[in-house]
């Protein structure tokens, strides 16, 4: 638990939160995460049994609809904790789409849970779609407004190009993600489902090529989150505008985080706190190709000239 | 797919609805929820496969959450069509409730198939989490803002009040459905999980007399509906008023449809329009007493007097 350094990586994401109310419910959420993603989602005993994960996934989202509901499981009383918390602070709006970005996550944990049942390893369409969602990311970006107490108004936050935007910083996050735990993975000769997997299959690449392909994805993706984000920014609230400064510290924190991380690092090392420090970011993008992402049409729509 | 009566099903949820274009696409959702339910739900080659159907639900979702999104299964694409119709005239806070609502659904579809392929019978509490999303019902009134052109602020839509009207008028309306099929479910020997087989299961009741206590059970929540939309009502604005129309109109078009859809008689037979054309309502509710309703702590929260 302590490994994942969670208070590390939310305040990565929102620097600007002012309220240590709001942002220990906020990291007590990424800590609960994390935990029930090893317990119960990646590893454990359902992480190949999806009649038994769909239950309880179906138990666990059920204290984030409705106050006073009850689990046998104990993460179920642990979230309904959390999600009380955000309940006494925040209004109905910014918890209920925290719910249903909580829905979304699970329904992505249960598709990956499914493939792992099912020995199936998706196309590279299937699995953005289900990284998307599995990776974490909408209920942690959904926790910006909890954070920070920014409302942004529905017709701002369902604008296509916002929706893009977050999905972009999702995909940029998660494919570092995959990245900095590749190294654990292949020590551990793990065969799961992974950006570099997919594409090694999907284009019978070796991993070398593999890794170069999902850093060149990436950086497309970047790029048109870049040039997408200068277009949006100048029209937007002033909550928008948190929420999309929030979107921007996610995809550094959580990469300055996942290199630092020992979650990601071999089993047994623990870097102290000047370990890498020193960070080398690329002078440039390694891919500068414009979009939309060749075999990936699920994503297509993040390069739509119509979005703005 | 004619047997399922959608077009009548609908138009009875939204009467108010002026917009051909809009009812149409709406009624086109509603064959395509049938017609999905019988062919890759309920029935059919994944009803007792979770990882099969959770990649499935995953590739039909995205197609709601992403323009432009493709998948190989045919219903993919039909909702595709269907949501573009969306897309075209609504704007995109409701096209995204919609597809959140959608999401729901899959989520408890998912459950349902679960407990089918692992032989788990729910208990009672487990049983209406699960239901409240597998019936269908979160999608079918997100349909209504879209149907009726309603744009009901964030504000109104979330309040916990409203939020506990649509679950409510969502389990009542499944409870009558449970109700209408339970002699063709009989017949065809399904020993599959209804209101009835669970609640045999959890209380050792007769079916006679599991019964009478699903019916005690829906008229204390049709009960609650009535009370807590006559203190929300006159604060409403006007269109979480047609809202609330639609809700009401859902629950009475539902059960008047049901009595008489093809769908939920049994094979073979193929009423005339003016067959059960005399229906009878009870004078009285079966059940006076107030709620909450014993071993459901997941609805409890209905019942809770700071709601309004």
């Amino acid at each position: 638990m302590i490994a994942t350094h969670s208070a590390d990586f939310f305040a990565r994401f929102a620097p600007e939160a002012e309220d240590d109310d709001r942002l220990l419910a906020a990291t007590l959420w990424v800590y609960w995460g994390f935990a029930f993603d090893d317990a119960r989602c990646d590893a454990g005993p359902l992480s190949k049994r999806p009649a038994q994960f769909n239950a309880l996934a179906g138990q666990v989202q059920r204290v984030c609809d409705a106050p006073f509901a009850v689990g046998a499981d104990p993460y179920v009383g642990a979230l309904r904790d959390i999600v009380d918390r955000f309940r006494s602070f925040a209004p109905p709006t910014q918890v209920r789409r925290f719910a249903q970005a909580h829905r979304a996550w699970l329904s992505g944990v249960a598709w990956q849970v499914g493939n792992q049942a099912s020995g199936r390893m998706p196309g590279l369409d299937d699995y953005i779609a289900m990284r998307l969602l599995a990776a974490g990311g909408e209920p942690t970006f959904a926790l910006l407004e909890l954070a920070t107490g920014a409302e942004v108004p529905d017709r701002e936050m369902y604008r296509p190009a916002v929706r893009a935007l977050t999905e972009m910083a999702i995909l940029v996050a998660a494919a570092d993600n995959d990245r900095h735990s590749l190294l654990k993975e292949l020590s551990r000769n793990h065969t799961d489902q992974n950006l570099y997997t997919v594409l090694m299959a999907e284009r019978s690449l070796s991993l070398q090529e593999a890794v170069e392909a999902g850093a060149a994805l990436r950086d497309r993706v970047l790029r048109r989150f870049l040039e997408l984000h200068d277009r949006v920014r100048p029209t937007a609230g002033a909550d928008l505008r948190t929420y999309l400064r929030g979107l921007r510290y996610g995809i550094r924190g959580n990469n300055e985080w996942g290199l630092r991380v020992p979650r990601y690092l071999s089993r047994g090392h623990w870097p102290d706190e000047m370990e890498f420090s020193e960070l080398y970011y690329a002078s440039q993008p390694c891919d500068t190709r414009p979009g939309p992402v060749e075999g990936a049409p699920g994503i297509a729509w993040w390069w739509d000239p119509a979005l703005a």
